[in-house]
C-alpha cells in the first residue's frame, strides 16, 4: 500500500513509518516538524540525540534498501498544499498522528490551550475536508486516546467506542441504541480528540469516509525492532514534565535517582501500551478497513491497566528508587478504577506485551546511557490545570527531597 | 447589567441587543460585521434595507435616549483584543452569537466548510479562554441549534439538552446517568455547535464557567417591539438559498408570486420560535444564570414543530401560492418526526408566540414593501450536502415554473 503518515516525525510516528516500511509499504511521511520547534521553545531535548529527519531516512535506506519519504508539510495551515498533495499521490491509506499530543503543554497557558485547539482541529478538519475534495478512497486511521472517555465511569468497563444504553420513547417503552461513549476529557488536549471524533462521525456519515480512531493507552518503552537497527534511527525519548509520559518517567527517574514523582495518591489508573504493541496496532487496523458507508471503527488501544501508585511502588521494588508524593497539577478525580475492553485487536492478533522486568530495564538502561544529556531541572511537572492550582504546585509539603535535586 | 452581545449585528444579535437596552441594560455590541462581508461576497443582500451598525446605534439613542455601543473585535482572529477588552469592561453577562449560522453556506465549498469550522470554533475557544485568563465572573448566554440532535430519535422526545441512559455496570446491573444528548448533526455548519458544547462542558467543569447553551429551532418573523420604532432600525432579512430560513422563505416567495420551494418531500419536521421569543427567551436564559460547578445549562429555544410539506399548504391557502417539489440538497431523512421539550422556558415564564396569520402576514407584508430590492434569481437553493447531490439540482423534474423564473 501507499500509505501516508501524518506526523511521522513524532514519537509513535516515526516507529510506525518505520515498522510499515518493513513489511514492504510505500511509505510517506507528512510532517510539519511541530515537535522539534516545540522543544526548542521549550528549551528541552529527547534524551537520546535524535538526527534530522532526512537524515534518519537517509539512513533507514542505507540499512534496508527501503525508501521513506519527507514531504515537509503543515496540514492544519497549509490546506492546499495537503489537498494538492493528496490528489496527485493518491495514497491507499493516511496514518494521522499530527496533533500537538501532550495534555500538559496543552494546559501551559492561555497561547498554548488556543494552539492546541487551533492546530488539533484545523489538522483533522483540514484532512478529512481534503480527502472529500480531492474523492481519494483512502483509509483513515486516526490516533486517538483514551482520555476522550474521561476516568468517572458508572463502574461500567469501557467499551470499544460505542456504548449499549436504554432510552425512553414516547409510548414509555425501553429502545436499545448504540451511541458514541460520552466524552468527558480531562484537558484541552483530550478535548480535541473529542472534537476529531465529532468531526470523523459527520465525515463517514455524510461523505461516506472510511474512518479507523484508535484511542490509545499511555505508551511506555523507546526501542522496536525497527529503530534498534542503527544508532541513528533511535526513536525520541521524552522525560519533561510535559511531554513525558508517566512510566517512563518513573523509569528515568529511577535511572538517574531522582524520586519518582508520583501526583496526589497515585491512586488514578490508567491504560498503558508498549511501543512496540502501539505500531503492531496500527498496522492490524490498517489491514481490517471498514466500508464505505460504515460507522467510525474504534479500537482501544491498550494492552493492561494500572494505578500510577502501584507503578511507582513496582519501580521502586525493581530499582530502589525513592517515591516523592506531589501535589496534583491536574484537576481529576483523586481515585479511579478502570475496566477496558480490546476485544477487537485481540482477535486482529494482537499478542500482548506487558509490563515485564526486562522491558522496563530497557528503558532504564537508555536513560542511563543518555544521562549527560538530561537536565534535571526539566523534570517536574509545571502546568497547572486551573489557576486555582497552579500556586500549590510550589508548595510541597513532601517533596524537600525534590527541591534539593531541582 | 453590563452585557456584551457578540454578533449583535446579526439577524437574531440585533434585535436582542436592543431588546435587551430597552429593558436597562448597558448593551456593548461587539461584531467583526461578517454578516455584511458574506453579503458581499455572495452577492446578495437583506431584503430589508441595513444601515450601517454605527447609523442604527445612533438611531436607536435618538429615539430612546438609551445607548448601544459598538467595538469592532473579531473574536475569532483577535484573541488578544477581546482578552484586553474582557478584562478592561467586566461584563456581567455575554451573549455569544458570534458564529458562521447557516448550512447552506458552511457546505458551499471547501473553502467555506473550512472557513465555518476554523471561525465558529476559534471564537468560542477564544472567549471560553479568554473569560478564565481575565478571571471575570460574566455568565455567557450562547446561541446553539436544535440542530446538535439530529432529526433521527428513536421515537423519544428530545430532553433539554441532557438524556437519561441507563448503562450496564460490570455488575451486570442497570446504572442511571445523564449525558449530553448524543450529536448528530446534519451539516459542518451544525456540527460546530456540536464541537461548541463539548468546549463548554470542558471549561465548566475545569474552571467553572457559567454557561447557557440555548438550542434554538428555525426562526421566523423580522421585527421585535424595538425593531419597529423606526424605519432605520429594521431588522435584517435574508431570503437567498444560502441564509434565507424555511418559512421566511416561503412567505417571501408567497409575496412575489413565485413557487415556495420544498425540497425533498417536505416531510422533514423542525422547530420553530418566532423571532420576538426568541429575543426573549435570551432575557429569560440572562436572568436565570447557573452558579459556578454546575454543569451547562441547556434549553430548547423553540416553541413549536412542523412538517416543512404542512407549512407549505398553510401558506398556499392563505396566499394561493404553488409549491414547487425540488430535490433535496441536503443528506437527511425524507421524512421524521420531532418532538421536543421548552419546558423550562415556560416555566421561566415565556408565553410562546405560536403560527397566527397576522404574524405570518407581517412578514408578506415586509416582502411585498421591499420586493424592488429582491433578486429572484438568488432564491433557489445552490448549495449541496455531497458530490453526488450536486447534479441533480439541476435536474428539476418538477420544476418548469422555477426554471421560467430563474
Amino acid at each position: 500500500m501507499k500509505i501516508a503518515v501524518l506526523g511521522g516525525d513524532g514519537f509513535v510516528g516515526w516507529p510506525t513509518s518505520l515498522h510499515l516500511s518493513d513489511l514492504g509499504h510505500d511509505v510517506h511521511i507528512i510532517d510539519n516538524l511541530s515537535r522539534r520547534w516545540i522543544d526548542t521553545e521549550l528549551g528541552v531535548q529527547s534524551l537520546t540525540p535524535m538526527d534530522s529527519i532526512q537524515e534518519r531516512t537517509r539512513v533507514w535506506h542505507q540499512e534496508t534498501g527501503r525508501r521513506v519519504h519527507f514531504h515537509l508539510i503543515d496540514i492544519a495551515r497549509d490546506y492546499d498544499v495537503l489537498k494538492q498533495w493528496l490528489g496527485d499521490n493518491q495514497p491507499d491509506a493516511i496514518v494521522h498522528f499530527a496533533e500537538q499530543r501532550a495534555a500538559p503543554y496543552s494546559m501551559l497557558s492561555d497561547r498554548h490551550k488556543n494552539y492546541t485547539v487551533n492546530n488539533n482541529v484545523s489538522a483533522t478538519h483540514n484532512l478529512l475536508n481534503a480527502m472529500v475534495e480531492t474523492g481519494i478512497d483512502a483509509h483513515l486511521v486516526h490516533l486517538g486516546t483514551m482520555g476522550v472517555y474521561g476516568y468517572s465511569s458508572v463502574g461500567a468497563a469501557i467499551p470499544e467506542g460505542y456504548l449499549p444504553v436504554g432510552v425512553e420513547t414516547l409510548d414509555g417503552e425501553t429502545a436499545e441504541q448504540e451511541i458514541l461513549y460520552p466524552a468527558n476529557p480531562g484537558s484541552i488536549y483530550h478535548m480535541t480528540k473529542c472534537l476529531d471524533q465529532l468531526l470523523f462521525q459527520f465525515y463517514a456519515k455524510n461523505d461516506g469516509l472510511r474512518i479507523t480512531d484508535l484511542h490509545q493507552g499511555i505508551v511506555w518503552g523507546t526501542h522496536t525492532d525497527q529503530t534498534r537497527r542503527h544508532e541513528q534511527l533511535i526513536n525520541r525519548f521524552d522525560y519533561d514534565g510535559d511531554y513525558g509520559t508517566v512510566l517512563n518517567r518513573f523509569l528515568i527517574q529511577a535511572a538517574i535517582g531522582y524520586p519518582l514523582t508520583v501526583h496526589g495518591t497515585g491512586g488514578q489508573t490508567r491504560a498503558f501500551i508498549h511501543i512496540r504493541d502501539s505500531v503492531r496496532c496500527i498496522e492490524l487496523a490498517l489491514n481490517a478497513p471498514p466500508k464505505a458507508g460504515d460507522r467510525v471503527e474504534i479500537f482501544n488501544q491498550m494492552t493492561e491497566t494500572h494505578r500510577v501508585r502501584d507503578l511507582a511502588e513496582l519501580i521502586k521494588r525493581m530499582t530502589g528508587a525513592e517515591i516523592a508524593y506531589l501535589p496534583n497539577p491536574r484537576k481529576e478525580a483523586a481515585e479511579n478504577d478502570l475496566v477496558v475492553r480490546n476485544e477487537k485487536f485481540r482477535a486482529l492478533g494482537l499478542n500482548p506485551t506487558t509490563l515485564e522486568e526486562g522491558l522496563l530495564e530497557e528503558v532504564v538502561e537508555v536513560a542511563r546511557r543518555y544521562e549527560y544529556r538530561l537536565d534535571r531541572s526539566r523534570i517536574p511537572a509545571r502546568s497547572a490545570w486551573t489557576k486555582d492550582i497552579a500556586p500549590r504546585l510550589n508548595v510541597d509539603p513532601e517533596g524537600k527531597q525534590l527541591k534539593s535535586i531541582s
